[in-house]
């Protein structure tokens, strides 16, 4: 239990924890936002209310990640799954792309995107059981490839690439719903960024895309309107009603981490509160393991396994008696996972690694 | 002023007002829902504590709206726009469909479907300006349609279909986004309806989609997996992460009617609200014009004109200053627009009525 409200420690993989201070600010504006006379929810999102909430949300958003002023900032709807088939329908106008597969969701992007054209795959990593993430200069690219496209941190598999793409002119379009906004990054490298914001940014029914001007000229036209990025940005993302509800509370998010310290400081707290866990997996001798290699260590997703099936089903039924939740790894890896977004307590993971340490003893 | 909390009245044509109760229940569990130690949009959507609320929220919608066993019910994203595509991509097949033009949203459902195949407009109301709805016996169908579509409520114009269509064997696909749970609806007369929420049903940011099980079969293959129904029907609406709070609050809101004492008693409670300002249009001596005929006035949307521009500023101001808001009729009807969904109290269609009334003796 933490922070006050009988929570317990919530290690899901998704949605995430959001930070308490916005919870407790969404509770006391429910019935009257701000002297509005009523709910953000009730509020027609063309009023000056909403539009004063869209706005903020935006520059906050260009704030903390340092989106530069040629890139538009959408709030769309579908999550990262929408938009494995919104790039590819609005960019590979019949030609082909680079994709790069590290695990189950570049694994989802690349299958989209091949009912829309001929994405190819430049690298797999299925040989090492998604285990790591290639060298940038690793990589063989395609002559006219249309764009790149890659998962930066792989929320199944904990492989994250840990930096960003060269500034090499190539269009590197990334999903990077699972660890967005968990230190700094350079906006610059990419021609499009995309994140569901149910794991570092809010609620779930939103989309972060952050897609740099010139990629606009670029559509394919003729597009169905909601699915043609053109639509929203030539509608500043409200063609239709925008989920309302999400935009407000990722705008509180983005606020909180500004007044925070800003993604340096986020960064530093995510290495503190991962640094527990990978910290106890490497001094159990071989009792813990973990699932990615060292240099591609998510901090966001930790997946590791135990000796036995047995234990991992003892470990899972002593966590939940502790209050530690949703520490059960994806059937595709097997064993446990421990998700520590942003708004996770640093508390929480120092917890859970002074049990693991005490659970290693008593069964190692 | 209403309902405590120091709340307008909010005429807005959408997002339109929640139930208060709603509102409050969902202010006490922000924190920590029902003893899970977590807010709802913290939540592991594939949890037990979520998959719960996600049951709870189709059993009540199959309850407030009578839906049959054999039809499904699908949360999906993107609101009634996205659906515009999707039902074409779906079930036009290379084939064509019927298309009724009653206003705005008819209007962009057929434009959606015209980029997906070849669906014929039997009936356009352009001429009258969009003033009313066809009586279904006169609709001259063409062989071989592969569905009807049409929107029981258009929002802008304020016209209502004001019944079901006849079983008469025809595929009828319903756009209800802006009246559906207003008043008692016979489901089985219909292959499909969808409904953003943001008017009756809660939040935006969530569609309700009801679809007869024997539609699926007939789905185009090979669609994108987002834009494809039977994607959402073989995941339960899962595939990926659904938008849970809009989940969350529209389920209580369903509940919120069924305890009311259902459809039957909204309508009522709808008829006595849309009485009170219809009431005094029509006593007005043509101060007032209303722009749908009599028999297909809207109980939702309730759009008039006053005589001058100047006395349409001067209504729109001494109405604010009441806080009586988002009265402003839409441009391309002009005029005032009094929306009032379910969740509109009577006192303020009421006290609408009232001012109304005093405003035409002042001015007449």
């Amino acid at each position: 239990m933490s922070q006050g409200y009988n929570r317990v420690f919530n290690f899901s993989a998704g949605p995430g924890a959001i930070p308490v201070p916005v919870l407790e600010q969404a509770r006391d504006e429910m019935l009257n936002w701000q002297g509005a006379g009523m709910s953000i929810m009730e509020m027609s999102h063309r009023g000056k209310a909403f539009i004063k909430v869209a706005e903020a949300a935006e520059a906050d958003a260009r704030t903390l990640m340092g989106i530069p002023d040629n890139y538009k900032i959408l709030f769309l709807q579908g999550g990262a799954s929408l938009q494995f088939t919104m790039i590819a329908q609005n960019f590979l106008r019949g030609g082909s792309a680079d994709y790069i597969t590290t695990g189950e969701w570049s694994k989802k992007g690349i299958a989209a995107a091949k009912l829309e054209g001929d994405p190819k795959a430049i690298y797999d990593a299925k040989e090492s059981a998604y285990n790591h993430a290639p060298a940038y200069g690793d990589l063989a690219h395609n002559d006219g490839a249309r764009y790149v496209h890659f998962t930066m941190n792989e929320t199944i598999q904990g492989v994250d690439f840990a930096a960003d793409p060269p500034a090499d002119g190539r269009d590197w379009i990334c999903d990077m719903s699972s660890n967005i906004a968990s230190r700094p990054f350079d906006v610059s490298r990419y021609a499009m960024i995309y994140a569901g914001a149910q794991k570092n940014l809010g609620p779930s029914g939103v989309t972060l895309v952050i897609l740099r001007d010139d990629m606009v000229e670029r559509i394919t036209p003729g597009l169905p309107p909601m699915l043609d990025y053109k639509t929203h940005v030539d509608n500043g993302w409200m063609y239709n009603t925008p989920p309302c509800w999400s935009v407000y509370i990722a705008g509180l998010v983005f606020r909180h981490w500004i007044n925070f310290g800003g993604l340096a400081k986020v960064e530093e707290m995510n290495k503190a509160k991962a640094a527990h866990i990978y910290g106890v997996i490497d001094a159990s001798g071989g009792f813990y393991k973990g699932h990615a290699v060292e240099a591609n260590r998510s901090l966001m997703n930790i997946p590791f396994t135990l000796p036995t099936e047995e234990l991992t089903t003892k470990f899972l039924e002593e966590t939940k008696a502790e209050g530690y939740l949703e520490l059960k790894g994806h059937r595709s890896v097997g064993g446990l996972r421990a998700s520590v977004y942003n708004a996770f307590p640093e508390e929480g993971a120092k917890a859970l690694a002074d049990f693991m340490r005490g659970f290693a003893e008593r069964n190692g």
